[in-house]
């Protein structure tokens, strides 16, 4: 008697014993959850800047000291000294970005801000340790994570951060080096990573994204808000660190070169807890955990 | 004398003619404004779905008949009889999906609408016309375009619509035959192609994406709108082909297997007008260019 495949394969489970339990799948969320403490990372208060919004709102974004020095610099500086005293948020685009600051200027910057920072737009990989991500970046030779941010490596040998979604990024004219970080923008949509390499990274919203995307599109040219539309006054922007210890944010980010990340990105990148696992994942698709720090 | 090889190149520059003005960097935009009008394609208006919101709002959906056929007959089946008339945008999760339909039900649906389509997540490549993307894609072996639409390959050699920043799919429960169209979804994030395969793609918002975008994230369970919040009512929702001629609106899209197609492919992807050019493109970040018809 000839069997079909189907039918043997029948007949062999009939005589075997019930095979044992499928272990259930296991989610990103789940490996996130089994990480120990000590691959907890806390953000440094100085790396933190608060933006209060009217309304109650407010917005937290963690600083990239490592990538953009010198912005960064200007950036606590502008904080320190009140610069933003009269800051609204005045352009959001839809599925490209949300800016704020002053607006057209230029305004006298603080003592200390320097006026043209060099092109922060890429590094050298020393000092960096790289993990690589494991699926094609298709805007770099490897995708990969260090010192906690998402990054690409090109076939140069340069390193730089990637313009995911929240990441903050530094306005400028046409120039390159117009920029000082006086406005800066938020990406609010999915298709950023054309900026990489073109315009500094300084940062990535941590918490209360949804104040700054979900905010009502402006219809004038380039997505300013038109004179029909109220701009979002900020009403305060500070340093963490600058703030009483009491009223601090405190934020840690999961260590990117723990065996904790690294099973969290795999499972992030085959997910199998939809159904059908993807081959892989897009690297702004597989963030970086961030939380807030229990007291 | 010994000259350096900068001032070689003064020399020689001012020994020569002026060379030619360089080529200006040419954008995905101006390849698509050389694109000939034979090369435009209305969309059937049996294809398009019209949502009026409260306030005079409205979203224009394209449907997908190609991927998803009992879906969409589930969809016009629906519009016809006015199923929807309760409905509202009831679901809003910031970097992820805002949602509508009638909520928690089941209701009743009209005669005609099939209440459990077969899973039409994925495709034989059979009568698709597959043009490469030509940047690596990490959810699958080959990202494409096929009629209109942004598809991946499957290393098996299916295919599948992506889930794309506007994109509409089925909600549905955890059993992958539950969704029947009467709740659906659009993407308003960066990270949604991880339902790739997985739930049913039924077509993507062309027009008044922002009316889904912008609003206030959802604050109870899953990003649900809480008893405090106000739901988005849909006022009216219509197929084009059933209003009056003069109501309809009118929407062309490029020919994705023609040459100008493959020009702004190609500008998309290596985008040089922002200064450094990218080595590729993300698939979503090259979108099928989709226009108003001038009557």
């Amino acid at each position: 008697m000839r069997l079909s495949f189907a039918s043997l394969a029948v007949l062999t489970l009939a005589a075997a014993p019930p095979p044992p339990a499928a272990a259930p799948v296991r989610s990103p969320g789940d490996a996130v959850k089994a990480v120990p403490a000590s691959d907890w990372i806390e953000i440094p208060a100085t790396d933190l800047l608060v933006m209060d919004l009217a309304g109650g709102k407010h917005v937290v974004i963690q600083l990239a000291p490592q990538f953009a020095p010198v912005h960064v610099a200007n950036i606590r500086t502008m904080a320190r000294t009140g610069y933003w005293a009269k800051a609204t948020i005045y352009r959001v685009v839809d599925n490209w970005v949300t800016q704020w600051g002053l607006g057209d200027g230029p305004f006298p910057t603080p003592p200390g801000v320097v006026a043209r920072p060099p092109e922060e737009y890429q590094r050298g990989p020393a000092g960096l340790t790289l993990m690589p991500m494991g699926s094609p970046d298709p805007y770099s030779a490897m995708g990969a994570y260090a010192d906690g941010w998402p990054v690409a490596k090109q076939a140069g040998g340069t390193v730089n951060p990637t313009y995911c979604y929240g990441a903050v990024g530094v306005a400028r004219d046409a120039a390159p080096d117009t920029g000082n970080s006086s406005e800066l923008f938020a990406v609010i949509g999915a298709t950023a990573r054309r900026l990489d390499r073109n315009y500094a990274l300084v940062g990535r919203v941590i918490e209360g994204m949804e104040n700054l995307s979900a905010l009502p599109r402006g219809t004038a040219e380039m997505g300013v808000y038109a004179k029909d539309q109220l701009p979002t006054p900020i009403t305060a922007v500070r340093i963490a660190a600058d703030m009483p210890a009491a009223e601090r944010p405190r934020f840690e980010y999961l260590r990117t070169g723990s065996p904790a990340f690294a099973d969290y990105v795999q499972l992030a990148s085959h997910r199998a807890d939809y159904g059908v696992p993807s081959p892989g994942a897009d690297l702004c698709a597989v963030p970086v955990p961030v939380r807030k720090k229990k007291a």
